[in-house]
C-alpha cells in the first residue's frame, strides 16, 4: 500500500512495469517491510466491529444503513465527534462537524475549495505524501512555511503574489507527522494563528495521529488554541480541523471528519453533495457504535502496542547505526525518519536493501515537494514485530556501513 | 432527500430557513411523496447483505475489509462486474473496471479530468441533477445534444470554441433517466457515437438504472455499440460507462463503477487515490458476496414491485388528469416526466400541493441547466404503494385541474 503510495501518486514518471515488481517483491514473506504507513491489521477492533455490523443491519437501522443519507453524515456520528474534540478542547457542536470519506478526502475537498492554479500553499517540508497527492490536482504552487524563522506573513504573502497568485493555506501535519514522525512546537502553533491572521488565510490542520501519542505532554490543536484565543468562539477561528478513524478503528471503513466553523461546513457539505452524495451510511453507523463503546479502551491497546515497536525501533537504531546517521525520536504515531550522511541516496538503498538484505522502507525525497532529502528515508514501526524490528533495523545498520564504506 | 438535492445542490439560491421548512413538512407522516429518486428501503436484501458482512468481518477477509485497500478496486468486485459488462455486449475485463464511491464519484472525477472553465460539456436537456452538481465545480458551458437533429459535430464544436473553450465530453443517461424515464433510442446511440468520432471528444454513460426494464427490448449501452463497431476493442472506445449498484443493491454502502479504456481507468486510478484513497474495502467484499449470489434473482424482484408501481401510476394519471397534460411512458427505472399546460409553474404547484393536498413531488425547472421546463414535474414511484399511488395522484389530479380553471 505505502510503496505504490510512493511509486504511483508521486512519481507517476515511474513505469508501471517497475512498480510491479517492487511490489512483488513485497508480496514474497521473507521481506521485512517497515515501509507501509498503515495499521496493524492484527490490532483491528474486529469483533466489536462484527457486532456493530450485525446491530447495525438489524431492525430499522438496516433500512438506514443501507440507504442515500445527509451529505454532512450519521448525526449520532457527528455528535460523538462534537464531544470528542471537546475533550481535546474544541468548543465544537455537531453542526461543526462533516464527515468524510477519510481525511484523505477532506484534504482533496480543501484542495479543491482554496486552490487556483498558480496560487501559494503553504506546507511543511516534508510533508504528507497524500496531502501533495491532494493538492497537486489543483495546481498551486508550494512554498515552505516555517513558522519560527523570521519570515513574516507579509513575506509569505509577497512571495506568493509576485509567483502570480495568492497564498490560501497553511497545511500541517500537527502530531507525528507522517513522514518524519516530528510533532509541531505548542510556539510554533501560536506562531501559525499569528501568520494566518495576519495574511487572512486558513489553517490546515491535519490530525490524522492526534489519538496516538505513547508520551510526552498532549499539546493542544491548533484549533483549540485559536478558539481560546477567540473567547472559545468556534465560528471565529480559521483553522480546519482534520480527524480520522483510519489509524485508531478502521482505515478500511473510510471515515473521517472535518471540524471547522460552520459557513465552512456548509461550503463543503454542498462540495460533498455534488462530488459523492455522502460517506456509506452503514460505516458511520457501526463506526459510531464501535466508537461508542470501545474507543479509549482500544486507544489504550494500540498505543501501548505500538509504544513497545517504537521502543524496539529506537534501541536496534542506537545499537546498529554508525556514526553521521541520526533519527528522529517521535512521541507517538507510526514513523521514524532517519538522515544518513550527505552523499547516500534513500532509493539507492532501498533498491540494495530489497536485493541483499530483504527489508523495505521509503526513500525519504518522495515527500519533498522540489524532490530533495535524498539522504533521507522513512522507517515505520507499525506493522512488524519487535523481533522483526531488532532484525530488520541490525540489517539495515549493516547496510549503511557498507554503503558509507563505499 | 431528494427535495435536500433540488433545493440545495442545484438551487443554492433557495435559503436554508426555506429549505428546513420543507423538509420538515416531508417528516410528516400524511404526506404523499413521489419526491424521493431513491430505491424502496423495504426493498432492499438485508437478509444477504447481514450474511455478506458477517462472512466478510470473519476470518482473513475480516482485515483485508477493515484495512487499506488498492485504489482501483477488490479485485474479485472488478472481475464480476467485468463478466457482468459482457452480458450486456461489452468485452471488458477486470483491467478495464475502476470502484467509485457510486456514480455520483464518477461523475465528479470525469468532470475533474475533462473540464476546464468555459469548456463545453454536451448534454440532455433536462438532465440529471447531480450530473450538473458534479461538472458545475469545473465551469464549464453547457450545449444541448440533441442527436438525431440536423447539427453535427462541427457545429457544436464551432460553438464551443466561441465560447472560448472546447467540448470536451458528450454526456447521457440512456435508459430510464432521472428526470425523464427516458430511453435514449438505438439510433441516437449509434448518432451520438459518430458525432464524438468527429469531434474526437469522450462520451459519458450514465447507466444507474440499466438493470431496471420492466418490458420493451433492451437497447445495448453505447460501449457495446461502439465496441462492435471497432471490432470488439474496448481499447479503441471513447465511451466511459458508469454503472452503479445504489438502484440495484443498495444506495447507502456507496459502490459503483467505471467501465472504460484501460488508459482512461488508469487517469481516473490516480485521481482516485489522491483524492479518497479508495472506496470502502469491507462494502466492496460484502456487495461482491451479494452481487455473486443473489443480483439475478433480487433484480427480478425488485422489478416485479417497481413495474407494479409504474403501471398504478400511469393508470392514475390516465384517470385525473385533464387535457393537456401529457406524460411519459418509461420502460424501467422510477420516473415520470409530467408536463403541464403552459404557464402552470411546478413550483407554485409543489408549494399549493404540500399545503392543501400533502403530496410532494419535484418541479422540472430544476433539472435544466438554463432553469427552463417551469411547466413540467417529476414523479417517482418507487417509494409508494400502489395504494398511495392511486391517492397521490387523484390529489394532483384535482389540484392541477383547479389550477388550470384558475
Amino acid at each position: 500500500m505505502s510503496l505504490q503510495e510512493i511509486f504511483a501518486t508521486r512519481a507517476t514518471r515511474m513505469k508501471a512495469s517497475e512498480i510491479r515488481e517492487l511490489l512483488k517483491l513485497l508480496d514474497q514473506p521473507d521481506i521485512i517491510s517497515f515501509a507501509g504507513g498503515i495499521p496493524d491489521p492484527d490490532l483491528f477492533p474486529t469483533t466489536a466491529f462484527q457486532e456493530a455490523f450485525a446491530d447495525s443491519l438489524t431492525g430499522p437501522l438496516a433500512n438506514q444503513g443501507l440507504q442515500y443519507s445527509p451529505s454532512e453524515g450519521h448525526a449520532p456520528l457527528r455528535q460523538w465527534i462534537a464531544t470528542h474534540m471537546q475533550t481535546l478542547g474544541i468548543p465544537a457542536t455537531s453542526d461543526n462537524i462533516l464527515i468524510t470519506s477519510g481525511s484523505q478526502q477532506a484534504l482533496d475537498y480543501l484542495g479543491k475549495l482554496f486552490l487556483s492554479p498558480g496560487d501559494t500553499a503553504l506546507i511543511g517540508w516534508p510533508t504528507y505524501l497524500g496531502a501533495l497527492g491532494a493538492f497537486n490536482a489543483y495546481e498551486p504552487r508550494y512554498d515552505k512555511l516555517d513558522p519560527l524563522s523570521n519570515r513574516g506573513g507579509a513575506d509569505y504573502a509577497a512571495d506568493a503574489e509576485n509567483a502570480g497568485g495568492k497564498a490560501k493555506f497553511a497545511y500541517l501535519s500537527v502530531d507525528f507527522a507522517n513522514p518524519t514522525g516530528a510533532t509541531v512546537s505548542h510556539a510554533a502553533r501560536e506562531r501559525v494563528i499569528d501568520l494566518a491572521d495576519e495574511m487572512d488565510i486558513a489553517i490546515i490542520e491535519d490530525a490524522a495521529y492526534q489519538s496516538l501519542r505513547f508520551d510526552g505532554e498532549a499539546i493542544p490543536p491548533i484549533l483549540a488554541i485559536e478558539a481560546a484565543r477567540k473567547n472559545g468562539d468556534l465560528e471565529a477561528c480559521r483553522t480546519i480541523y482534520c480527524g480520522s478513524f483510519s489509524k485508531t478503528l478502521s482505515p478500511g471503513l473510510r471515515v473521517g471528519w472535518v471540524c471547522a466553523a460552520q459557513p465552512v461546513i456548509a461550503q463543503l457539505v454542498l462540495m460533498k453533495q455534488a462530488a459523492d452524495l455522502h460517506s456509506a451510511s452503514l460505516n458511520q453507523i457501526a463506526i459510531c457504535k464501535v466508537a461508542e463503546t470501545h474507543f479509549d479502551s482500544h486507544i489504550a491497546t494500540i498505543r501501548n502496542a505500538y509504544r513497545a515497536r517504537r521502543d524496539a525501533m529506537l534501541k536496534a537504531l542506537e545499537e546498529h547505526m554508525p556514526k553521521g546517521v541520526s533519527w528522529t525520536k517521535p512521541e507517538g504515531g507510526m514513523f521514524i525518519w532517519v538522515t544518513l550522511p550527505d552523499g547516500l541516496d534513500g532509493a539507492e538503498l532501498l533498491k540494495r536493501s530489497l536485493e541483499t538484505e530483504r527489508v523495505a522502507f521509503v526513500p525519504g525525497h518522495a515527500f519533498f515537494a522540489d524532490g530533495s532529502g535524498r539522504n533521507t528515508v522513512r522507517l515505520s514501526y507499525s506493522t512488524s514485530t519487535e523481533d522483526k524490528i531488532r532484525t530488520g533495523v541490525a540489517r539495515l545498520g549493516k547496510l549503511v556501513k557498507a554503503a558509507i564504506a563505499r
